[in-house]
């Protein structure tokens, strides 16, 4: 039981790997057996709906742990919101330096490849981008941020935390997540700071 | 001559179209050519390096286009330059609405594929982004800010849209893109204007 549990973890965790550094369309069922050093029977053993059901799967799986992550940074923040919003960005920092710029965020990639071909594949990462902006919007509102606000200021803070990814693993250069967490971190302080209103709406 | 040009054209056109709907590992060669109504033998004339290089060729293509858009939202301008970021997040609004959600960003697939796969559209993509943050970064500058904020502001604002398309695309809702139009447009408008002092550094 230990086992067969390990074999779909190791296949859901070498295809969200594989997935993240090259994309959906460019891995071959192959190439996730042998990476997940899992038997080719296996694949369609635990996963009778082939390739899009393992996306599915491995989105999932991807989307769960890194809400770890965004839970643990915000648990962390004590006094200073703005500052964790400011890890969050310099996690994707640390993770794109120590990986050569390979791995970058899990579900982007899938993403955009699957918007407009696989419906299946575009729920599960719609899924996790609403848990990780959720998870923001929760840490928001306790920071003192308005419920309505809260989502919207979310929304931004992934936005811009997804397309900085996008910047910095095309440039191979750490500076335009940096730069994006400054800006995005001192906005969201100006935003939890009483009295000030300085994001007003564009029209 | 004039019908050379047009067949390399059409098949640059075709292929910037379906890697932005569909990704560039997910798009066959047939289905260009097919697309672009180019007999087979015409990809390997004016492509001789084959998929990869129409790929790059498809990116600069591309690039340049939206390089166009860009300069013509910001030669509009007029008095209210925040307000031309604004449009320019509103630009894809209204591609998103269009054409259901197909027509994203026609860059951020292929370099989030090829960011770990192939040095040389990793390349085209870098040197797209580029542009366009130039071209962002001194209409900034015109518009009062100094050098060097005006690259940072530059690189926020493009990693700001990029992102918020990657939402939007994959919510098929485009409030993503408004929520952080607004956001980044107030923000670019309180960094614009003097003596007002919103988004200090963040450590």
């Amino acid at each position: 039981m230990a086992k067969t549990r390990d074999t779909r973890a190791r296949l859901l965790e070498a295809s969200a790997q594989l997935f993240r550094q090259q994309g959906y369309a460019g891995t071959g069922l192959k190439q996730i057996t042998a990476a997940g050093q899992a038997p080719w029977g296996s694949l369609y053993h635990f996963f009778p709906g082939g390739k899009e059901e393992l996306g599915a799967g491995a989105i999932a799986h991807s989307g769960q742990r890194y809400l770890k992550l965004f839970d643990l940074v915000y648990d962390r923040s004590g006094n200073d919101p703005a500052q964790s919003i400011h890890d969050l960005f310099h996690l994707s920092v640390d993770a794109l330096e120590r990986s050569g710029f390979a791995d970058g965020c899990p579900i982007a990639t899938v993403a955009l490849e699957a918007a407009n071909t696989s419906d299946r594949l575009r729920h599960a990462c719609d899924a996790v981008f609403t848990s990780w902006q959720q998870a923001t919007a929760t840490f928001l509102i306790q920071a003192g941020a308005a419920a309505d606000r809260a989502a919207q200021l979310a929304a931004y803070v992934l936005a811009a935390f997804e397309g900085a990814v996008v910047l910095s693993r095309t440039a191979r250069d750490t500076r335009p997540l940096r730069v994006t967490a400054d800006i995005v971190a001192a906005t969201i302080r100006a935003e939890l700071t009483p009295g000030a209103d300085v994001t007003p709406e564009c029209r």
